[in-house]
């Protein structure tokens, strides 16, 4: 029963279909019948053209996306929690040519424009600092918390006003959107996002996220990007193929709704006390004594422990019910 | 009726089957039982102990080795017309942090033990030049041709002689095998190579290659490096359990066969007059007038135009029989 | 009256009869007679053989000594206010190719072991995170205080402990050692330091600065590394013979004792109270308010603003005696 | 009798002055009096407003230039013999994150459009390969012809025409000027040049170059990169310093034409059946055999042999008339 993390969850069946359906001959690279019809399905969902791309990893969407927006010479404000810092093993100073990432605070992995004030104003305006360039966060958060679009605007604005760019870590933005209710375009281009890594793998792809560009400017280099990071895969139909077959009928949102609802189920087993943070997305962070944890795991869970006294489980798309009712009980009971 | 590129091939049943298989949740990275076993697996079909890692294109793989293998200050000497030189999009000055490529001559986009030493001897031993730190060539090559167990032998120690490490870019390195009937560790190690980029996906695979390090010294940058670039996938397993299904049974090897069988079809068809190059894997180049490419196109054949009055026609594993006789009929028939 | 920093001092006579010495045609590069004999006058000054290179700059030497021991994909440990994370506008991510730096905390910028070990603590051991390799520290620190050799061997023996390479940012490295009256031996290499970057342009010449490395195996690399990064000037000989010139007649301890006490006398002026700061090199931070400050301005004294009520004062070798009597009255009144 | 190279000639007086009159407290960086003085002098050299940095190399100047100019992604079209492929150990790849540089050829290290385009035609439009952004020259070249304004101008309007930017590396352009007896105007942004390093160093400075950017664009990003690769020095003072004395009275000029003058007596000297190529600036080629260049040798010439039966010669600002006398003697009696 591992809880350990979505990333290592299943592919869904759309996406099994789909790399089914895409296997026969094709052109290769990004000409094939699926990589063509990206732009256009992608534009549909966020109500406004936008330029999307295939990739295997959301190291890469990220990666690739920072580059587009961050010259060498200059820095990424973001959460000292985030991902991009903390691992990705450097992959942004990598494809950035050696860009910073400037660290700022908030609670639960999120940034609050009083955070990212706070770490601008560490920086003096003169050639011996690194001056930042773009703002990036995470919906949800790397601690299941979500940012509204109301708080993604408000984050937006500060950063046009300060010159950044501004790049959205969407790993879990399909939680986010299924927690939200909002439309997908709330969440990222009208609240002032010029890029988003858009993620499917933890969601049921097999291995596909999607990097998308609000900006069309910032597509041709990021072709060569890609292409250069070793990152455009001759196969890549399969990775398109699976994309579109899980924004049909909103695959995506459903499968995000079931891995929210599996951690809100956890949530409630665990009650206010026991919970670190709140629940909003497919995360659950709750205390637990050494004693505790040993007998979760003897139980069969598996999870993270995530500091002393503390236990990460995270919910999938495919999370089966009955491991969730055994684990909601198990803690219930502790 | 494409023939132009092993790349947009389908992936083979063996690989769809191993997919199905490791669609359950496991542990991510490289923790699964699939990634767990590769070293065990390249190091018996090597007869040595090597480390495997996968990843998902060629491009990585070759550009992961490369930047095990030379410093940023020094370069990598290669031929004129190598993947690494030509299609790779500066990748591997990307990887290696700005290393340069030292360009050698050879007939077929292969180099000779002169061709290496006339490339070398450009180079002067001082400060001011970037020196040489390795000797990639690609077998077979780009333009379809192999490298014995001997010539590669002959390269190996030229390099040793010179302090060069030596890299194999093996994207059709199973063609290679086949076509020479040698093992596969009298192409690679045996011969002096460092590192080899094994390739299965044009060989069918989904999008899986190996690069196999016969150093393990550089097992662990590499392992860092994978991860900084955006190749460490979460569900690496889905590639992990397609190269343990291609090397079960030989069917690499048996896949390698088809294709090579197949260019042999073509290239009796068309003769020794029309050949551009002997076809020694499974890559055709012909002579052809506008005319006769026109032709061609007209019965339904897809191909590259390669140069004037040229043409490039690949098999792959599963080049469908019927469309290969129908191929050589029409270039007979020329 | 100017006191905002040392680095707009002015070159001592030592090292502008040097240059008038080495204006006459010699050999480019490393060649002439001067540079060949560096390795020879710091080896006696350190008491064991080093490797000794100028170069034009700190955040130069700084950047080479960094790059020659940290890979690309790991980390430097520094305080947090190291001149190498705040005023080299990324410098060192650029010459090691993207590396972090792993901040520390510790009065006055000095790092001690808790400090070091809880950054370390930070980074777990996976590949994920990026891992350390080097730990830098600056002396005296930017914050004018010392490291004795003591507090520099505890460093050195946790870095060796941890696996991590030691740098020393040596740019007052002479105010240090004529602070401590110890041998710049002790400060460094029997310390454990693997590669120290020994300011002269502070403490008296033109544009020198001398980069030591300890280990003599990182000399080949940094050769093509300080030529790649445009640092090998041609007519180097006018660095070589400024070193060489200040090495005579111990002209460097000489000129930073002068700083050191013009410093030491403002120290006396302020007391205690003012003084946010020991004065153990050449720097005096003190509390001023606002309208002290204006008043100090108004009387010719040029300084930074250092922070709200904050202000720094920086001696260096040719400050004017009675200007620095003219500073001390003008404290004392405040 | 030197006569390798002009690198490694002495200072000349108006530049030794110049630093004699820097040689005081002033403002560190950019901020001093000399620095603040650049541009205009070199806006009025070049008659329109440009952006003047000093660095002390010529390989800082150029890769800072390339670096502005060209992407990671994207290529450098230069000759075979440029200095910036053959001497500079890779800086433009360092200092671009990357980039690849796209040879041509041409007579004496001369492009011409033909070369350039044949350069060019090597190239496909397509994402797996680097395409062009820059095309870089050297007047006078690294074989000392030079490119008339109407040469200059055609290979910027094919720039142009191509969508390059076009860099112009001026070790030697005062030797161009004073040669071609046209305006820095003509030979620059007037025929479409982007951005100029301007060199001092061989003609007379200590170790002093100018950046000159005709598009004011490209200053800020530069600013920044300068100071990230260690050419920020504090005391630039001298080097502006340097660069302004020069420009004073044409002394830039004066220096330049004496070295040309002393080329030509040599070429004179040996004739046009000696001569490898025209001399048309300090630099002379000439064929010698083993036994006449140990002749020369004997004679006390201190001269670079350049290949098989070749020597090269080159003269500076201070090349000694009596030296350059009992020169032309010698090679007159071979």
């Amino acid at each position: 029963m591992r809880f350990f993390s979505d990333n290592a969850a299943a592919a869904c069946p759309e996406a099994l279909a789909a790399l089914a359906e895409a296997n026969r001959l094709d052109t290769a690279y990004d000409g094939d019948r699926w990589s063509q019809r990206l732009n256009a399905a992608f534009s549909a969902l966020f109500e406004r053209e936008v330029e999307a791309l295939w990739v295997s990893t959301g190291t890469a969407a990220n990666s690739l996306a920072l580059a587009a927006l961050c010259p060498p010479y200059r820095s990424i404000v973001c959460h000292r929690d985030a991902h991009i810092q903390t691992d990705e093993c450097g992959a942004p100073e990598f494809y950035t040519g050696g860009a910073k990432l400037l660290l700022g605070e908030g609670e639960g992995a999120k940034l609050t424009p009083e955070g990212v004030e706070a770490a601008l104003a560490t920086i003096r305006p003169d050639v011996h600092q690194v001056q930042p360039a773009v703002l990036s966060i995470t919906n949800a958060s790397e601690y299941g918390l979500v940012y509204t679009p109301a708080q993604t605007a408000a984050l937006g604005a500060l950063a046009r006003a300060r010159g950044l760019r501004f790049h959205l870590d969407g790993a879990r933005f399909a939680n986010a959107v299924a927690r939200l209710g909002c439309t997908p375009a709330e969440l990222s281009w009208r609240a002032g996002v010029d890029a988003l890594s858009f993620g499917f793998t933890k969601n049921g792809a097999l291995a596909a996220e999607a990097l998308i560009l609000f900006d069309p400017a910032l597509r041709e280099a990021t072709d060569y990007r890609r292409k250069r990071g070793g990152h455009l895969l001759s196969k890549g139909r399969y990775l398109a193929a699976q994309l579109l077959a899980m924004l049909e009928d909103d695959v995506w949102l459903r499968n995000a709704r079931a891995a929210n609802e599996a951690a809100a189920r956890l949530a409630t087993a665990a009650g206010g006390e026991r919970l670190l943070l709140p629940v909003e997305a497919n995360e659950l962070f709750i205390r637990v004594s050494p004693e505790e944890a040993a007998a979760l795991r003897a139980q069969g869970f598996d999870f993270y422990d995530w500091g002393p006294g503390e236990a990460r489980f995270v919910t999938s798309w495919d999370s089966d019910p009955a491991d969730v009712d055994a684990l909601a009980a198990a803690i219930r009971a502790l």
